[in-house]
């Protein structure tokens, strides 16, 4: 991103100045549209407000941009009165279409990570840098040549990637299938979303967990779906719930995270595993099985995934390299009946014309590798040590303001304060003094709910970080 | 993907049969499923159809799976009665959802090119294996380090490719933007599923070329957008075709390839194209401007694209990797005001939540290199060659029954058949020969029309093709 030059003889506010005129006469900020606001735009290039002041007086005085008061500085128009030229409404089109965006706390943090990269992370879900297997695949890439074949892939993705999972799902989950009911997506996320975009239809009812990291995924929403609770205890779901939804909603699908649930961390027993097995297969109920922190399980004996007693096809199992290796490889995997990858490979077909090579061809061979149980051991330890690095850190800073149950798996900690909060001034205080979390209510949850992502941060960075936000909720507590 | 053992001692009928059993069991085939049909298994399983008759004859009889006349094979529901499971009603879901599956034609060529990988290909708008800078990119990825940071990305795209992305837009397309108006896509394809999806609203109508691409491309109308055509001679569109639309029917957005057409070739004169700028600013209507083939002017003189001269950003400009490198790496990007790369970016996120690391800065480090302007060099001297071949061979296998102009950029012949054919029946007889092509009406256009690409097969391949193609329309023209 472009920063003024401190250095130059030309002062700040002029060069920002230049800067904007520049990139109006792109079109990057067409007339008529919202320039952004002078406090953002101070944060965005790091200077202070009143310098920008300054730029965005200058650029008025040459009838550049137009303020008026409550509504925004914006890109004039009159400037290109004398030949008429419109420029599209583009706001309307940002508005548009059936796409909702994504929840303003989650595009708060996203704003605020990119905004000041040396902020304490407990948010993003998913892994530090130093726990990704970074060597091990530099390793691997320097073995083996990936580029021999740069074209079009397989839809369904890469077959060596697909055949290295055969191996895997059943060595490590327990799941037997063959290569052509493996569908390669980017990260769950992708799985899911197809899943939404063309299995179901607006209006369909479908029951997810209470909590569940997908309320945070305004897809569901999008899609036109309406969605029914299954609350979560300490044991996971009660498949009752599931029964009397159907009866109810008539429900078409059931999305489940049973094994270290995000964001509660808990892992559906086994007791209920067989009454969800009877109930689902009384009513016809497929279960979409999203299983991405399983082998995280510190004890190294992770649960089995429901799909590995699935013998009439009835769950659409995902999986994910993302939260076990490296998010950024952006691998994923369904395994399903045929006609359903066959569907879902077509339809990605038409959004993206499926993944690039070269990542899948690292992730088969990583998978494949004696590089991968040694990481996996180094993971759950390290995980297990950042989990209880985060569980002193709240107890030596918030003694007996907080409660959570230990997980024994997975990135998160989910914590309740004793106190309600209103968690959007939790989370602005936080982000003030360098950390941030992600507010239970994204999850669906009340506003009394936090989750800690302690995987993400630097091992030397929890104890700080949780004391920076002890001191938020200090500062909000009186 | 599973073929019976030659050279075991185990029947090949049986070898099979046990090979579906196996899979029904794991829950690819659930209960009631249709298994895929004597033909299709026994082209898949490279057996004769009669070894895949008794293979079903042995499940039949042991009750595995039944067959009704007319409706094809299916899994046995029976065998589950005594402890009644119900399996989810998979057809149903794979026929619901908003999305429409890719046209027959397209699903029938990829089929044909996966069950016979030597099929001499003109179908797959690509480059043939060794024109990709395989060579180069091996080189890149040996010289730098790819995995430093392997976490969730930007959510615009890498930030160092859309740095490289600001001075080659600048220097080859003659494009001037910022690196915060650059969204990362994959490949071309998620530009206008993004685009569609999230731009515009059931019902909107928008124009397109006629021929265009776009109609083989079903998400135009998974959107529920309404298609009008704007018909493309010698010199493209005309204008005034637009102001007409937008008159009659309210178009919303205009959708173009103005430089090398796909499928025509053809490449917007500049007369029209300053008409059009003259409307669609009068009109404030935007276009979506998709330019993947320039650079392959052969001549080495690329048009400009029209965003060249937009400055006041109403152009949404797409770019590709595919056409001029690999497509393999999925890696396309697009231009556009600040406002709407941050809502398709948002969205994209919900999606599959950006695109994997490694390509994006493989394809950076590669346009930035030494070795881009020498790879595009020989990319169009070969495109020349090739388009040659293939002309040379059309008029030796086809004097005087076809007709085509000379393209002088792009990968594709457009060919006009001087008799009426069924095209459903030469694509047919021409797979069966070994070659394969694109149907003109794909496109949008009569049954008369074919698509050869000449870039995707081998060069030595391109003479016998066409005269395989040559032997399957006279077969049709007795």
């Amino acid at each position: 991103m472009w920063k003024p030059d401190r250095n130059s003889k030309k002062a700040l506010y002029e060069q920002i100045a230049d800067h904007l005129e520049q990139r109006i006469s792109y079109g990057e900020f067409p007339p008529g549209s919202l320039l952004p606001s002078e406090r953002k735009l101070a944060e965005q290039l790091g200077v202070n407000r009143s310098t920008v002041v300054l730029a965005f007086a200058e650029l008025r005085s040459l009838g550049i941009i137009e303020s008026r008061t409550g509504s925004g500085t914006r890109v004039s128009t009159s400037k290109w009165e004398a030949t008429p030229k419109h420029t599209p409404n583009w706001s309307r089109f940002a508005e548009g279409g059936s796409f909702l965006p994504n929840p303003p706390f989650m595009r708060r943090i996203r704003e605020a990570l990119i905004q000041q990269p040396d902020l304490i992370d407990f948010a993003s879900g998913e892994l530090a840098a130093d726990l990704a297997p970074t060597i091990e695949l530099a390793q691997l890439m320097k073995e083996h040549k990936y580029t021999s074949y740069l074209g079009y892939d397989n839809p369904q993705g890469s077959t060596l990637l697909r055949q290295e999972l055969v191996d895997y799902l059943q060595r490590y989950r327990g799941i037997r299938t063959t290569e052509s009911s493996i569908l390669i997506t980017s990260g769950s996320q992708q799985s899911l979303y197809l899943i939404t975009q063309c299995l179901l239809s607006p209006g369909d009812a479908v029951a997810v967990e209470d909590p569940s990291y997908c309320y945070s995924l305004p897809m569901f929403q999008s899609a036109g779906l309406r969605l029914f609770r299954l609350p979560v205890d300490e044991h996971g779901i009660q498949p009752d719930d599931v029964r009397s939804l159907y009866k109810k909603h008539r429900i078409k699908m059931v999305f489940l995270n049973p094994n270290f649930h995000n964001p509660t961390g808990t892992v559906l027993c086994e007791e209920r595993r067989q009454q969800l097995r009877d109930v689902t297969s009384e009513l016809g109920l497929p279960i979409v099985e999203d299983d991405p922190f399983s082998l995280t399980a510190y004890d190294g004996l992770p649960p089995k995934p429901l799909k590995a007693l699935d013998d009439i096809g009835s769950i659409l199992y995902i999986g994910s390299f993302s939260k076990i290796a490296a998010s950024g490889l952006r691998i994923g995997w369904m395994v399903a009946p045929n006609s359903i990858v066959s569907r879902l490979a077509d339809a990605r077909q038409q959004m993206d014309f499926g993944l690039s090579i070269i990542p899948q061809q690292v992730a088969g061979q990583f998978i494949g590798s004696h590089y991968f149980e040694p990481h996996l051991d180094r993971l759950r330890m390290e995980l297990r040590f950042k989990r209880d690095l985060l569980i002193e850190a709240l107890e030596k800073e918030l003694p007996g303001q907080i409660h959570y149950k230990v997980p024994d798996g997975g990135l998160h900690l989910w914590c309740k304060l004793f106190k309600k909060m209103n968690d959007s001034k939790l989370l602005e205080e936080s982000i003030k003094r360098g950390v941030v979390f992600v507010p239970g209510s994204v999850y669906g949850s009340d506003s009394d709910f936090v989750r800690f992502t302690f995987a993400r941060p630097k091992t030397e960075d929890i104890g700080r970080g949780i004391s920076l936000f002890s001191e938020a909720y200090r500062e909000l507590n009186g």
